[in-house]
């Protein structure tokens, strides 16, 4: 029996323009490959977006192990600065170069194809989910999250999950992600008296509370980091008056404050903390105060555990890597599935996801789907 | 003999739209009305600017009580904003409407008409000189810098100057100016590392650097204030990023400072500060800073003595009202004639210098030429 070339899957993958939300027929190519291999297949669209369900072996039969990933990709940016074409899928020197060559077409090919080949080889006492989505990349609110309420109407389920996304910041194998920060967006408008810089005491100066608070907020320590996360961060990311006149006092200003919190923090705790030193200022400077915020994820976490260990074991074992466990980095689907089940992320390199020229090395695909093999073997097991 | 009628005189000039730097025929009509009055008269152009220096009475002979104002104005703005005529000096119920109605030609007209009276009915022991510039509201380069200039080549002088802008806040007497504060702008650029929200310990944020910086400079006290002067003030005019992600941490941000002083401060001494302080801040944040600085005046003063109490006691003879001296508000031409001489300021009620429908009531160019011709009469008593 053949094994399924994860290498010609991501190519045939990469070849479809799936910027997102657009699928392009790449969800279609898994369809029909899982189905041949005897997966039961769904759609689980919604909002004009291609999802797909598989499921080998019975609902409710044994151990479920899923996987979860997505086909969509971000757009590639002006053409002209690519030197490879950006759905070519072509391969040079051992990399293959495109459109979500690591950001994860690839990934999505080593556990598509890890599943066809396991199943028919080693047929387990229990079944493989595979959840793969058409948006990641956009608004995320009608892929994962879709699937998952898609699984939850018809009963399905999944024991632990592995997300496919590229998680090694250096070498293949180097890291495991078992959580995520949370992440939330403050927008402040201070508004004061406009006037003239010769009277400033006729004015209102909104400039100096706002430097005041900025400056308590990005000066102060949220924490330490905790068990499994780095200390948590917060970033003025700009400040902005527009105010073209020396001899002129502004009337307002604006400034956007980006915060990254571990688990010892929540979005709420955060906003009633944005709200104190906000109310703070306010009263200080005699300003008004207005602000906006948007909670764009919490953070969540899968302690190391059983599902950490086995991955963690296969990575060792194929790669002579001890990957490290980590809650680095942006949010990711993870974040959706954590309400399922257990869920842990392992992929590639990630250095070259979203740029121009992003490519992977041919030899990483055999190399991840033969990770993700081992782990369904061992959980199995 | 007929008195010399400064309404008359305010409508002519009004009626040239001497919009600065043209001039539009105003200064001739001075030249040649102060000619026939027995005045020596020369042009001190520079630049392309008109300026007109004129002498009653023998250069060496006696005190010299020297007149300063303008003939230029500011633009009108859009014309559709005027409900009458800009350079029509049309006269309602008492009001005269134009731009430059206020300032400052009913002043030069004041002064003229009351010089060429003066020298008529009481024929001085000594000179009067009259220093008309049209280059006030521009760069004030080529101006009363200019003529100046001309007289220290032509060995020309004035023992005391009185410049003619309008300095009453609110009803005509109530204030003489007998200095002003200096000015300068700081421009601050904080040169960080660009990079992700996500990963703030790889970039170096420029705007915790620019907040503190800010903050510092704003919540310093300067001084309580002199003798003379108002407690400086500083005002932070505007910062600005221009940012638009909130994942990404900017590289630069800018800011832009308004130092308003007095005589405590030079410009070199507030220099030498703001640059102790960028240089802390550079320090701590590991940032650069670049700061650009411009002195636009050293603050000035001629203390009260003998001018000051010539001037306010004409202003209350003629008005009842007992002037504040005051080193209120922006800068003038007094700041090249202190090199010279002695000076003040003193002229009408400015409410509508620089606005749509400035006007001025025709009873206070009679008020203020009767003012003038009293100092006149006093100075050389």
């Amino acid at each position: 029996m053949a094994a399924t070339d994860p290498v010609q899957l991501t190519a045939r993958l990469v070849r479809c323009a799936s910027v997102t939300p657009k699928n392009d027929g790449a969800l279609e190519i898994i369809h029909e490959m899982l189905s041949d291999a005897g997966f039961d297949c769904a759609w689980a669209d919604r909002g004009g977006i291609r999802n797909l369900f598989a499921r080998w072996g019975s609902r409710g039969n044994g151990r479920s192990f899923g996987f979860n990933g997505h086909t969509d990709v971000v757009p590639i940016g002006n053409p002209d600065h690519w030197t490879m074409p950006p759905f070519g899928a072509e391969i040079r020197d051992g990399i293959m170069y495109g459109r979500g060559t690591t950001d994860m077409k690839s990934g999505v090919a080593a556990f598509v194809s890890a599943a066809i080949d396991f199943v028919k080889e080693t047929p387990p006492d229990g079944s493989v989910v595979l959840t793969i989505t058409g948006d990641e990349e956009g608004d995320s609110v009608d892929g994962t999250a879709a699937i998952l309420d898609f699984m939850a109407e018809n009963g399905e389920r999944m024991d632990v999950c592995l997300v496919g996304e590229p998680t090694c910041p250096d070498r293949m194998g180097d890291m495991i992600k078992i959580g995520r920060r949370g992440s939330m967006t403050a927008w402040f408008e201070v508004i004061g008296t406009q006037g003239h810089s010769a009277y400033p005491h006729r004015a209102n100066n909104p400039l100096p509370a706002m430097m005041r608070l900025m400056d308590r907020l990005a000066s102060h320590t949220l924490d330490a980091g905790t068990d499994h996360f780095d200390p948590s961060t917060l970033a003025v990311v700009t400040v902005d008056t527009g105010n073209p006149a020396t001899n002129v006092i502004p009337r307002n200003c604006s400034a956007t404050v980006n915060i990254r919190f571990n688990d010892s923090h929540t979005g709420a705790s955060l906003t009633e903390w944005l709200e104190e030193e906000a109310s703070r200022v306010r009263d200080a400077y005699g300003v008004d105060i207005k602000m906006t915020i948007k909670v764009s994820g919490e953070s969540f976490i899968t302690p190391p555990g059983e599902l950490s260990a086995l991955v963690s074991d296969a990575v060792a074992a194929e790669t002579g890597v001890k990957p490290e466990l980590s809650t680095t980095g942006g949010t990711s689907d993870a974040r959706f599935i954590k309400a399922h089940c257990p869920v842990v992320e392992f992929g590639l390199v990630g250095q070259s996801m979203h740029q121009v020229d992003e490519h992977v090395a041919v030899e990483q695909i055999h190399q991840l789907k033969a990770i993700y093999a081992r782990i369904l073997k061992d959980y199995f097991a």
